[in-house]
């Protein structure tokens, strides 16, 4: 794609306006500082198909939520997958400028730094609210920052899934030795720790999961919980749906080019990191609302299952060997992980009172 | 209080703009609608001490935001309590229109309608994600502004305490018979059902909890959780710090005066409504951070401990009277409760199998 300037500054309209002489870009009042914002247009492109549920329709209403709060003075507009850019290519378009913003998946760029997989979530770790407090409150969003800006990025937290499914199996995981050999649709630290177990971990593109499913040229895939799975039409290629382990809270980002973000005044700042905010609530709430709503609807033949105690030790013992071999090759990644590793420690101890205590009691 | 109007509006102070005979109060641009905000002042007060921790600085930087958000045209003003009004007069002087706005915890009036105690949040019930969701997706809101409505009244979520500890104890409670006789401030619905269960449930204002149970004029108190109890010194008076069941998901509002609210422009709706969520979710991490902490933090003396089962059995069939009592007296608590369980429903089978079932996974 050629270089061009996708963000488009123009002064209100200030014909149509019929203000003419008398605008004045900057103003105060006796009550405060009050800007008259000039209009600016963002081309954010994102990694999901056209109101793709859920991610896809968050982006949808975050952009429209920016719109409302700014008066219309600042209008996101939202580009699918494969419109502007292929959705993996999200990334480095806007690194480049070629773009303004992106919304998609952190865990989809550990190829350019994998100590970017953490903030995107860790098998075994953080849930969606615990990786939001280690973000914003124990210094994981200033590394992030930090990191991106390498590549001329600002990244936002643009939602998350909440607890994802550990994913479709055509026969039962009855003991770790079930998994040799086995085909599986895994991506991410996830696939790397399955490797480890003995699974074959396969990358396809989301529309061939399904036929490949269906047909056992995998004999498993995850994609993200009830709600999006039953979508996908899992339920008709497996019977066993496993509980999840593996993307206990996956973050979902806006990213802006930074020249691109360092050029809105303070108010369309504020302005996107509010709708943002508000946006990753919502999100993990509809995830939640819709993942209990089509539990209910699965059909008859699927049958919920735990993987066993065995398989689960040894993912936490391969899950340790593949984060060591991976401080020790990268330092950024060391640096990320010790960061959140001393979150995981105070947090844990005081989740394991608070919410996992109660919950078990609820029951 | 006399009765005043406190919403002033002023048109953007024009004449220091130096707009004059130019302004117009609605524009549309060919790109889409613009308006021009007249300047608000809200008063809003609280039912906290000023710069109250997590709370009230809570809702000092939603101020905050709602300003930035508005370019200034957004003044929400915040007084603390027993500035304005006394902290628990917050709700009768909005609906009466003496101020615009309060932001207070949900479960203090019950005496109005027994019904809002179930938007404030219900012993061994939803978390605070699950109540916000409970509200946002499944039909919570609704009732709630429709009940609201009649004391003229609009409430926003506005924030959330995530689960709460059990309470201070001068003396270990190894069985229900335990409880038999003890003074426990405890108000609400916990405190009703601990009143089934043998205990004596007294009111205290905040200052003179620490000075009775230092002196054991009461047994035992809840307050809120570590971050905020060790500010009272809890630790200093009592031992036996025991972990919640009561307030799991406590729901705290910010409520307008709902024909202040009807004034509102659009785009201030929206600029209210987004830093509202952006408030709640800010707030439970926040809580969840600073928990994390002062949990690290609590001196040697201190013992966490579980309430026994016997006594949680207990507390299940005492709720369980308590609402199945309130339920035949009120019909709009029928109502919620009735909406409120539906949700618990679906919401319990996709948590079980989701987050609880991950949280003993991970440990």
């Amino acid at each position: 794609m050629k270089r061009r300037d996708f963000l488009s500054t123009s002064a209100l309209g200030l014909g149509a306006l019929g203000l003419g002489g008398c605008y004045r870009e900057e103003n105060r009042t006796p009550e405060g500082e009050i800007k008259v914002q000039k209009k600016v247009t963002i081309k954010l492109a994102t990694s999901w198909p056209t109101h793709f549920p859920i991610m896809g329709t968050g982006v949808d209403n975050f952009a429209k939520r920016c719109f409302e709060l700014s008066g219309g003075t600042l209008e996101i507009k939202v580009y699918p997958k494969n419109i502007l850019v292929p959705a993996l290519q999200v990334f480095d378009t806007t690194s480049l400028g070629q773009i303004d913003a992106f919304h998609s998946g952190v865990y989809y760029w550990k190829g350019k730094n994998s100590a970017f997989s953490i903030f995107g979530g860790m098998p075994l770790g953080l849930t969606s609210e615990e990786m939001i407090t280690w973000l914003k409150f124990a210094g994981g969003m200033e590394l992030w920052r930090e990191l991106y800006a390498k590549f001329n990025l600002y990244p936002l937290i643009g939602g998350s899934t909440g607890p994802q499914m550990g994913g479709w199996f055509k026969k039962p995981i009855n003991s770790l030795s079930d998994l040799k050999g086995l085909k599986m649709r895994i991506p991410g630290l996830g696939g790397e720790v399955m490797k480890k177990l003995g699974v074959n971990p396969v990358l396809l593109p989301p529309g061939e999961i399904f036929t490949s499913l269906e047909r056992g040229t995998i004999d498993a895939t995850e994609w993200v919980g009830p709600a999006l799975d039953s979508i996908m039409g899992f339920d008709k290629a497996a019977d066993y749906y496993y509980t999840g382990w593996h993307e206990p809270g996956s973050i979902l980002e806006i990213t802006f080019n930074k020249n691109k973000w360092e050029q809105l005044s303070p108010q369309h700042q504020a302005i996107i990191t509010s709708a943002s905010e508000e946006m990753t609530g919502t999100m993990i709430q509809e995830f939640r609302y819709k993942n209990a709503k089509a539990l209910q609807e699965l059909p008859d033949n699927v049958k919920i299952k735990t993987f066993p105690k065995d398989m689960m030790d040894a993912a936490k013992i391969a899950l340790d060997e593949v984060l060591k071999l991976e401080s020790k090759k990268n330092k950024d990644f060391k640096k990320v992980l010790d960061s959140y590793n001393s979150f995981t420690k105070i947090n844990k101890s005081w989740d394991d009172i608070s919410t996992k205590n109660f919950l078990n009691i609820r029951a």
